[in-house]
């Protein structure tokens, strides 16, 4: 009996090699249906880009050397087409099937409209695996397209938009949304528009898109289409085994990253978490989380006692060079939440004046009745990162905005002016609590 | 009747500005003995090097500007004296005396070793003011001189270090104690002089300097001599007065930066604050805590009710574009206050390494007993002053090391790896716990 892991990137594969810390003795077998295991996923951009100039340099581990280091038994093109629970097994595409002790349920998230009409033409693509990559960036080099349209403002959709965009493309994004980025704001879709727009992107928001021609999208003429939306999480075995869902549509877990069933774990994109700041499930489908998410569940899995408490929904993207950093809610989605969101919004250098700083935004919001911090965010070109990473923190930390307020940040010309822009937003955050 | 700071300066300043907004009727007075107010004595390094071109890019605000808009009544070369506390006045050198009813002490502190011999040669410099930075960068540029020998490793003389040899010299730091930028930690001061040494600087500790000749000091030839060591608090005047002192020898205050003395307060360089991973008073001279602690002691004077929680003690120094910085305590300052320190030392890239990440050093200190961290170092080209700011933000929550290593911080391959640094250090951490 064995310690079985359906899906060998990023929460299957933190997963087995947990497991494998905790117990050396125990069987495990990851099923991955693709060719590869272990990918940096949000590194293809960067491969689209030309900065990455192999796709193996994505690859961290092959499967021989889990095999042989870990001993972890991974078989690659193995695509599980059930899950059997009474019978403790999963059913393989080939028929195989593989029994289990303990499951864990890792079969991450897809992308892409496969109904939307001219999906399926030869010049449209996604960006989920290193074949979609790859072959992107051959169509690239042979085809030499001068124009495109990527479908969604997410995270993969702008990172693409500024990918294609640097290998000479006229570019387009079509966003069904009002708002870039995920995020739920006005101003930072605004800023998001701006820098598209400096570096010649062009960014469409209320772009609904019913169908993909073989010249163009939505009346904008493109020699390429790339599908960045629509993501959800591939749930449809676990659900059909009886594994419970929550209201995102992920797989329901609790802080073991336990299933309804027991002994069946689920970690990665397509599970939930918990938000940290409204102790509710939420689904936020990141290669950080799927890590953290996937150790948790194979440490648990193997007979440990650990947890994952939970997110806060930090995320970062650079958009020609210019970091767009959230954490936690915008005032609409704090609203949304149920909080009374007051919020500061400045504008401040990144450095001292006289030390090159550059401008930086910064938003921080709070709940009025609590004062507590409940979200922010950071665009700059200087320190965006950081920045957001201390206001993620104090969200972990339910911090207030008088605590946060002194925070004790450091100092120095070269890295920050002597009051940090995210210390000026909380002062002027003060003054709105009242 | 009026408010007095004494101190035009970092806390002094902070402390009128913020006193003037609570109170737009109070009448304030600010006595600086220097000729210049509001300046940023953390940019002189920077002037010496040469990138801040004219002196007066490091001033903020003139005299004039402040009397102006803010109704504050700036005084520059007035030297106070005396205060005498049972008149509610202070005396100035001039022999006028200025009353008070509510008074701030933001004396600032001093470097520099007056009293060593040699000291007062035409070819000795300290960098504490306009003035002496001018002096200096006047110097390099008439006399030309070739070798120099800086005395003490703190954040000043790294820093003029590092401007110095950017300028063609030969510089030799001689420091006193074992360590460098005040970090009592081997790993670290090793770190240093790696980089000093790869740039050309010789940094020699445990070298005492008994005095100062015309062509040389302690054996070491050189045409010029900055003396950046034996900083304390300016308290004489204050201490006369009857106001306490703490054991650190600055100027004991309550967390509304209140001294013994009833309505006198203090804040910056001469004054202590609450070190928060201890809750003891601590003397941490540096410009953020004066700022903060300025408008805390500001606020307070002007009638409203505020408080200043305290420091955890970070700080960061650029040192030939590495970034050295420090938060809490190290795992030998821990023993000394009390805590069973465990410690993780660990080396990772700043980013993916197929997007160019370089390495970064992380050392996280906890406390055995609790498992709370009690400090942390992060050296990089690359994103420390944000890695040490999430730290600093851990002790400022009092988290235990099992919550830091769970942190949601923003990943994106431009800016981080999956795991960050500081959380692989945390993972370690956790190991070393048991």
């Amino acid at each position: 009996m064995a310690l079985v892991v359906i899906g060998g990137v990023a929460a299957g594969l933190s997963a087995a090699a947990r497991a494998r810390r905790i117990d050396s003795r125990l069987e495990i077998v990851v099923l991955e249906r693709g060719p590869a295991i272990s990918y940096a996923a949000c590194g293809l951009p960067y491969f689209v880009e030309g900065r990455v100039r192999e796709v193996e340099e994505l690859i961290a581990y092959t499967p021989e050397r889990f095999r042989q280091e870990r001993k972890i038994d991974v078989r690659t093109g193995a695509r599980v087409t059930a899950i059997s629970h009474p019978r403790r097994e999963v059913v393989l595409e080939s028929g195989a099937k593989v029994p289990y002790e303990k499951l864990i349920v890792a079969t991450g998230a897809r992308g892409g409209i496969p109904d939307l009409p001219g999906a399926q033409l030869p010049n449209v693509f996604t960006l989920q695996t290193l074949d979609a990559a790859a072959r992107m960036r051959r169509f690239l080099r042979e085809r030499k397209p001068r124009r495109a349209v990527v479908v969604g403002a997410g995270y993969i959709g702008v990172e693409v938009a500024d990918a294609l965009r640097r290998n000479g493309l006229r570019v387009t994004i079509l966003e069904r949304s009002a708002h870039a980025l995920l995020r739920d704001d006005e101003g930072f879709t605004a800023a998001v528009r701006r820098q598209l727009e400096r570096h010649g992107v062009e960014l469409r928001t209320g772009a609904a898109v019913a169908a993909i021609e073989p010249d163009g999208v939505a009346g904008v003429p493109s020699d390429m289409v790339v599908l960045a939306a629509g993501f959800r999480p591939n749930v449809e075995i676990a659900a059909a085994a009886g594994i419970e869902l929550g209201a995102s549509g992920a797989i329901r877990t609790d802080d073991r990253m336990e299933t309804n069933l027991r002994g069946v774990f689920a970690a990665g994109d397509c599970a939930e978490v918990t938000h940290l700041v409204t102790g509710r499930p939420t689904w936020i489908p990141l290669g950080t989380t799927a890590n953290k998410a996937g150790r948790v569940a194979g440490a648990c899995a193997a007979g440990a006692r650990e947890r994952f408490p939970g997110v806060v929904g930090t995320s970062i993207v650079s958009v020609f060079g210019m970091g767009f950093a959230t954490t936690g809610f915008s005032v609409a989605q704090a609203r949304a939440e149920g909080f009374s969101p007051v919020v500061a919004r400045i504008e401040a250098n990144s450095r001292p004046r006289y030390y090159q700083g550059v401008k930086t935004m910064v938003e921080l919001v709070a709940d009025r009745t609590t004062r507590r911090l409940v979200g922010g965010s950071v665009v700059g070109e200087d320190g965006a990162a950081g920045r957001i990473n201390v206001i993620a923190t104090a969200l972990h930390a339910r911090m207030r905005v008088d605590e946060f307020e002194q925070l004790d940040l450091a100092y120095s010309p070269p890295f920050s002016p002597v009051w940090d822009p995210i210390l000026i937003a909380a002062q002027q955050l003060m003054k709105e609590l009242g």
